[in-house]
């Protein structure tokens, strides 16, 4: 039996780019064997309330409609061949008023000649995390087996194969015990996905993945979508495993086609032997029940992390500005490290981008931006091959200073003159987006957006955040492994000055917060893993520090309130996922 | 039996506040009966990911524990007098390595000299627009009944009284078969409850409190919350039903306090017969299912629904801005009704408010602000005696154009020179908010953040949306009511002028909309109700406005992404229970 695997990509709701790709991809008769498509392939992932939207609903079930007739007509000519396509799509049923009674999320079965059919309901239904599946779906009630060249293949989507406390069953012992009543054998189990990628997830699903084949001793197979949705990232990295090996693994963050014979179960040896656990996996995205972490320094990250991350924000920005049909980006460099890196990501993009897409980079000097800044920026776009246009903000501060102080018989000064600059960088790098079609891309980091270190409206302007899931000392890492791959393409100095926000004179933001080989171990452990503010202090951290950080990230909802969507890459950002109220008491130990 | 409704507020968290408000309550042991209090008092209501939050708990569960050892000392020397209190809160189950594994939403009895105990838990957990429950909370598994002075009290929390398709199990119909399989009666069925408002909502709880009170053949108690969260109002309200009549009423979107002998079970006269449906609630929340509205006029709003909303506002404006800890408002007006019907509403906050409250208004004019929008913004805030400050723009606009120009050697013309005035403005509001500590309020409308049409970062600014809510109509016809309440307080061209939000020569809305009187019947079709644009079209709608507007609302989700909270007072606004991907294909018909 031939087994293969599509990774592709197609915009949610794309219904006529998923016909053409099916019927193109299958008309000449070449693919033969079973085909395996990501879940949710038919309409994309995640769709929030367009599951409920008339005008979607009427749109995907022609679509469905067209499939059919299409199988039962065209396809219909590979009736005697060995072929069947199982891809994730809805299920809708109506009640007597035309509303959604019942939405499911199915595996559909296509082969020629016959009618699309759902074959099987996904029965865990994510709901912790930016996951909120039991708002839209009904769960099935079940396991399924589909029969293909007399072989036996277990169903599974995406969910279903990481049974934790937070769920009532457990899919894959449902399907071992439907098997055993049956006197059956599974001679493969697929699971099509859409897994949002976070640092470290792939091995998550493949170490899963092998206790599971292991577990009903067969193949397994793993088809996973590509592609970036607004924050999510989906990395593909669709695999098979054997029981004893991961036999082979689709591209990351690419398209890809795997297409191989389907392998034997190969038993593992004494090495490679793993028993079924009850599965962390959803358990830790919730709580992060990682309490044995060194919460005293954030762990630096590895080189492989490094390109993983760059990897994930190119293909992040290049998939947002394909669907919101933008080429052009303007981005406001500081002389700092985060716009610096921001930049530099770009270039990257733009190196290996199919289509044309431009570069701009503005400078905006204020009186308290040292000319170190202009020359750290102008240095590194000669590096980068990007022009540089300097748009001094001086007068236009001054005649907003004095007509404040003309109008309102009231000095301007301390935060309401800091702030206006910022402000002004963000209406002048919007008004050049305006003027030329461009996309202004935020450069905000984690660090910053934890503590509301940052100006509403000035520098958290953005389309999108490209930084704004690392922090700063992350930040840190990705510009010395960058200057390691690309030959020191940033200037040095960018990387070791003092971070300042040159709001007033002589600013650093050692000023204002903990430097950030303190506040960023401290950021990880409230946000991210299970700790209070009095387990920080008793693990060692300096009391006020944790007390002021945790106050200044209660007090701080307002400003990530109004922020743009961004790209997630560990398993806890500021995304969808981070529900806090902005009113309500702050919780100091 | 005395029966006693608590419609209290205190903030999200504010532990302490709640102690001190039932300690000082019950220390006198005036106050004997039955003590009832909303859903999750304890905790406050919606907490989101609080629940889950390490030190909230910890908090959270040495409260319950003063309050028992309060109860068991204290509270004890009132051991033999007839009285009992319950009160929504949460309880907790953790794990072995201290993860919550279970936490419920339950009615916790406090007695005196008595551990405080949880005596059932919700058994509906809603999970559809704004309500995400089922991510948090594990539900009950079955009805249960309190006895208290020889009365049997039947124990409903929020939705457990709102059974729809969307739910397996009926809690009321269950509570009635317990009762039957255990030969008893009920004298009396309580809901607490958190329930979020809209305009039209208190009378769908009364008609539902009349079928179960008739059904289960007892009078029925409904306590509410009350007080703002964010975008959340509550609005109070709880009520006692007898089965024929509502007999009593608490105050609207204030804390009030109901006190009276349980009234006798009353059964209802022909007229008064209602029988029990299923309910339709939920359902419309999510799907709006009024498929036979009119959809090509707006309903206008009715004085009482006026008053209503205003109210709603006030108190959403009042509770955010205590919580934030702010007393002063900045805004900006343009002449135009929407920024002066928020300058009147916080005009009347001002007078009732218990704490001193600062105003002042900005006028910001440019090149093409007419003398008229001074003029009006001046006679208005006379009429209101509030102080108007103009901060022309003018001058640091040519500044900006011209540096531009010089800058980027290019024309700085067209939408660029148009959003910059916006976003000039924006940045200068925010500059005096800074100065003197002031909030500055949002003041779209829902007609222009559903098209998109208000500049990102310019006039979309503000920490909290007033009219957000409320289509440009809607607004149209608040204005009205106001003049006919406060003697024409708002001079009367500002609403009788055509909307413009002046950024270029002889700019009007209708150059860009459809005029508001078909744009908004045709928004609240597409949003709120079940339609899509095909029905519009065979209802009667212009075709080109229909795909135009469905279009605009489509592409413009990425300005409603970086929006502030929005006040919500209707079923579907967009809030927390509005979610749509940025990035997808858009459906036209």
């Amino acid at each position: 039996m031939q087994l293969n695997l599509h990774q592709t990509h197609h915009e949610i709701g794309d219904f006529e780019g998923i016909f053409k790709y099916l019927t193109t991809t299958f008309q000449d008769g070449r693919l033969k064997g079973l085909h395996l498509f990501p879940e949710l392939f038919l309409t994309g992932y995640p769709l929030q309330d367009l599951v409920l939207k008339k005008s979607f609903i009427e749109d995907y079930l022609a679509f469905i409609n067209d499939l059919s007739v299409w199988s039962e007509r065209q396809f219909k000519a590979q009736k005697n061949e060995s072929i069947a396509l199982l891809l994730g799509g809805l299920t809708y049923q109506f009640d007597t008023m035309g509303i959604p009674l019942q939405i499911e999320n199915v595996i559909y079965l296509l082969e020629p000649g016959e009618k699309i059919k759902a074959i099987y309901t996904k029965q865990l239904l994510p709901n912790y995390d930016l996951y909120e599946e039991k708002k839209y779906f009904t769960p099935g009630s079940g396991p399924a087996i589909f029969s293909f060249e007399n072989k036996t293949i277990g169903l599974l989507i995406c969910e279903d194969m990481w049974f934790s406390h937070l769920h009532e069953i457990d899919p894959v012992e449902q399907l071992k015990n439907h098997l055993e009543n049956n006197n059956m054998h599974c001679d493969l189990v697929i699971n099509l996905s859409a897994s949002p990628y976070h640092l470290g997830k792939q091995e998550q699903r493949m170490a899963r993945a092998m206790e599971i084949s292991q577990y009903l001793q067969c193949p397994f197979a793993y088809v996973n979508r590509v592609g970036a949705e607004d924050e999510i990232i989906f990395d593909g990295q669709s695999f098979v495993s054997d029981g004893a090996n991961i036999v082979v693994v689709a591209k990351m963050f690419k398209s890809d086609l795997l297409s191989l014979p389907l392998p034997k179960f190969s038993p593992p040896n004494k090495d490679q032997i793993r028993s079924l656990t009850i599965n962390s996996n959803s358990w830790n995205t919730i709580f992060n029940t990682r309490l044995s972490a060194d919460t005293l320094k954030l762990n630096q990250l590895k080189n492989e992390e490094c390109h993983e991350i760059i990897e994930a924000l190119i293909l992040g920005i290049d998939d947002y500005s394909i669907k919101n049909r933008i080429s052009k980006f303007s981005i406001a460099l500081s002389g700092g490290m985060d716009s610096t890196l921001v930049l530099v990501i770009l270039k990257l993009l733009k190196e290996r981008a199919m289509r044309p897409i431009e570069l701009e980079a503005v400078f905006m000097p204020g009186f308290f931006s040292s000319s170190l800044s202009y020359d750290l920026s102008y240095d590194l776009c000669q590096n980068l091959g990007i022009k540089l246009t300097s748009f001094p903000i001086k007068f236009i501060h001054s005649a907003i200073k004095n007509a404040y102080q003309d109008c309102f018989r009231d000095k301007f000064e301390n935060l309401a003159d800091e702030n206006i600059q910022s402000r002004l960088r963000g209406a002048l790098i919007y008004a050049r987006s305006n003027a030329v079609g461009s996309m202004v891309l935020n450069t905000s980091n984690k660090s910053e957006l934890s503590v509301g270190y940052s100006t509403l409206y000035g520098d958290s302007v953005g389309a999108l955040s490209v930084l704004g899931d690392l922090y700063k000392s992350e930040v840190f890492n990705l510009a010395l492994y960058i200057n390691q791959q690309y030959k020191n393409i940033i200037p040095k100095e960018i990387i070791s000055r003092a971070p300042s926000a040159e709001l007033r004179e002589n600013q650093e933001d050692v000023q204002s917060l903990p430097p950030y080989e303190r506040l960023d171990p401290i950021l990880e452990a409230l946000l991210s893993l299970r700790f209070s503010p009095l387990d920080l202090i008793k693990k060692g951290h300096r009391s006020e520090e944790v007390i002021k950080i945790n106050h200044l990230i209660s007090i701080s909802e307002y400003k990530r309130k109004q922020f743009c969507p961004i790209i997630k890459v560990k398993p806890k950002s500021f995304g969808f996922g981070y529900r806090v109220p902005i009113s309500k008491k702050t919780f100091n130990p």
